[in-house]
């Protein structure tokens, strides 16, 4: 007989139709009610279990862990906590779990710090947090592509390993199969890429949005969702060495049309998960609460974690230019009173987590675009204004989180592009290809950047990074 | 005022309404005539212009290649090929493209190879052939997500970087930040890879099964969409370096539900490309009858690309073991008159793509799933049948393309997979967390894996795998 998945069942009508279900077990009371779990929801089915009619070598061996096939009818459950609950009449053991064994894991029924869960990553789905978060996390996928495909954008596969490395948006990481210890060199003595698989240095790639603009040029609107990749050592709750980036790229849309779809995007997904993982977000709402009462009222959320969500769609994004905000953050109170770390004295400076925070939490409280930065601190790529100094970038700025989303109006201009390549040493023969694109029929365009990892953590309120991707590359950490 | 994208204003009704264009000239015939297109569909949208009412300079920047906004009013089209047209009020140049440079390019308006084009991978999308095949590619790609989503699967995102190298299933790539030239070496001489940035040797994925196993058994069905990597050198028409690649896994499943699923799966994706993109089908259908003629009379195909794709949906995949597939070809013509490169003499032979090209083509001339093959030419974790010679593997045949998918049932029983490992000397510490699966709730479970760049070749009827990628990754190509 085929099973059931336990979503379907909890929204059925009670029946005298035989069923089976498979799961696993989550806990199993007074010899009576098995919770029966298959990931398909976060809701466990309730078995009931009359322990008269079933051997009792058959019922010591459910145990928390094991894997069992349930066969019964589905009743109206007089219990709390579910609508319906199925009487056993059948059940087989298909994989156990000897308790003495699952003492020594993260699948024990007791509290786990999400530290000791992380070190046991294949089994830590099996808990409810991470059932929660990474059910969360594939309806967030889908939630992308099917809102750039309903609005008429390309998926768009950009390359992973690349021999081109003129962005210089991060560290990079090689690709090679040459020897390791003893690899060929040329008649310079450097080491002999040419030899190497791709017969050149090749590295991952650190963004897919140069490429993805080649694309743009023909198809119109295009977006990349793959991995991307950054060498660098930063052992912190807010940085990946491999995540997932989404990067839409648009001919014809000026910085305006940008900002307007990064609004409606974030909006469209955010609004997703809440209608479609009502169980796994008020779960996740739960948890944070719990976690919360262990920090001092000052550093608790005003806000639960759906309402922060419904906060992000009802409300309109913020604007403001980059001069705006620094006049804002010049006279602000932590500013004045000297309590940034950074303070902000000057037009130019880098914006800081703090002042960003700063800006979104304390000022305007809600989401905020910041845009015209000023040309320096920004990449060669973004369109130069006219007065010389500012590029048409943005960055959408979320609460708790920071940067959420960076982009900008590309420079279409020749001339101006290669000015601003040479200046910031990038070379122009390396990137001819980009350049090709501001030769044959070159028109305003535009794109951003959002890390997958930071939109699911925004959504589901967890607070490190490596808590939101299954299995987390971080400096020492390649395992699995 | 805000552009309207092709494909929208070629379904819209004749208005008075003023609207803009922005889009490509394809051609602009007569000083009368553009084609101008936006990449929104493959079709052209027909623009007439009153050239007495325009400056002879501005006309003559109207170039194939060149990016305008044509401003104007849809009238009902009296010319063939199109129901309405612009009649333009307004021109403005975007973006100009020299015709003497454009001349050096594969934009230039003459028949240009695939090798041609193949070379200018970043301008390659503007000619009609890689703008069908790559909107194809997004529609299947979306096709994919929507078929596992609404059948209740999580999309698992597998690691790509991986320090666990203990499947085998093909050459790695090394990921690596240590000094190319002068690794540290550690006490016995050897490469430090402790001191590399996952403080082990680390690899790019070459599947990404072995962890959607440990997802599956926490949330029951998942799958993968992602790149995996093969260092082979293999310069061929079929092989890449980086290739994308589809892989269910699915707790509770045996192989007929695995065979069921992958039929099911196949037919709905190739259903949602016929469905969602016709104009670019029939465009690669004539494609590839006019590639066709210059082939001798036997080599062309009997059924045209739609024909051949309705085909699949139509019919049942015939299944058929290994064993009797052995049977049928011992004793067919090309083996009796030694035409195939590989006899088949004996059970246990591993299929060469000739002998599963006559199986589809010749023989059953239908898709074909091959199961049960010998334990010997298949991977440690299949599932051993009760024979103990053969393994729970399948393969889906499919007319012109060979195998599309690869799967099993897993080998879910701790002492047979242990067993099996020791003999095929893999190592049982590096793969704990795969052995703990069978320790903890084994149960019944099978996958499969499907490259996507064989589906893509196979539903846009191109010949060189190449073709069907943004950017080919292959021996000695890494660029851009």
């Amino acid at each position: 007989m085929q099973h059931i998945e336990i979503n379907k069942i909890l929204t059925s009508k009670p029946s005298t139709i035989e069923i089976t279900v498979k799961g696993w077990v989550r806990s199993f009371r007074s010899n009576r009610f098995i919770a029966l779990n298959d990931g398909s929801t976060i809701k466990n089915l309730q078995c009931v279990v009359d322990f008269e009619n079933f051997d009792e070598k058959l019922l010591d061996k459910i145990t928390v862990g094991a894997a069992i096939a349930v066969t019964g009818v589905l009743v109206e459950s007089l219990g709390q906590g579910q609508d319906v609950e199925v009487q056993v009449e059948k059940i087989e053991i298909l994989g156990e779990a000897d308790p003495e064994e699952v003492k020594l894991t993260i699948l024990s029924p007791k509290r786990h710090t999400l530290e000791t869960l992380r070190e046991q990553a294949h089994l830590r789905i099996r808990t409810n947090t991470f059932g929660a978060i990474m059910r969360v996390r594939s309806k967030l996928a889908f939630a992308v592509h099917e809102y750039f495909q309903k609005n008429n954008f390309h998926y768009f596969h950009s390359p992973i390993i690349t021999g081109s490395d003129a962005e210089g948006a991060g560290e990079m990481f090689r690709v090679s199969v040459l020897d390791p210890k003893s690899p060929p060199l040329n008649e310079s003595g450097e080491v002999d890429f040419k030899q190497d698989f791709f017969e050149k240095e090749s590295n991952l790639t650190v963004s897919g949005q140069l490429e993805a603009e080649t694309y743009a040029m023909g198809l119109g609107k295009v977006y990349t969702f793959g991995p991307t990749f950054r060498a660098e050592n930063s052992n912190t709750s807010r940085h990946l060495a491999e995540f997932w980036m989404i990067e839409p790229e648009m001919a014809f849309f000026d910085l305006d049309a940008n900002m307007d779809l990064a609004e409606d995007f974030i909006k469209y997904v955010v609004k997703f998960a809440l209608d479609n993982c009502a169980d796994d977000l008020e779960f996740l709402e739960n948890r944070l609460l719990q976690e919360e009462k262990n920090k001092p009222q000052a550093e608790r959320s005003e806000m639960t974690l759906r309402d922060k969500l419904n906060f992000i769609i009802e409300n309109n994004f913020k604007r403001v230019t980059y001069t705006e905000a620094i006049d804002i953050l010049k006279r602000s109170k932590p500013n004045q009173k000297k309590k940034f770390k950074f303070l902000i004295d000057e037009w130019g400076a880098d914006l800081q987590s703090e002042h960003e925070r700063f800006l979104v939490e304390k000022h305007f409280k809600c989401p905020v675009i910041l845009f015209d930065y000023p040309a320096k601190i920004k990449a060669f790529y973004m369109r130069l204004n006219d007065d010389g100094k500012t590029v048409r970038a943005m960055d959408v700025l979320f609460p708790g989180i920071g940067e959420i989303v960076g982009g900008s109006q590309r420079e279409e201009r020749y001339d101006v592009l290669l000015e601003k390549m040479k200046a910031m040493d990038i070379s122009a023969e390396e990137l001819y290809w980009y350049l090709d694109l501001r030769k044959f029929g070159t028109c305003v365009h535009s794109g951003f950047g959002l890390g997958f990892e930071r939109l699911v953590q925004f959504v589901t309120g967890m607070g490190n990074i490596r808590d939101v991707i299954p299995y987390p590359r971080t400096p020492g950490n390649a395992e699995f």
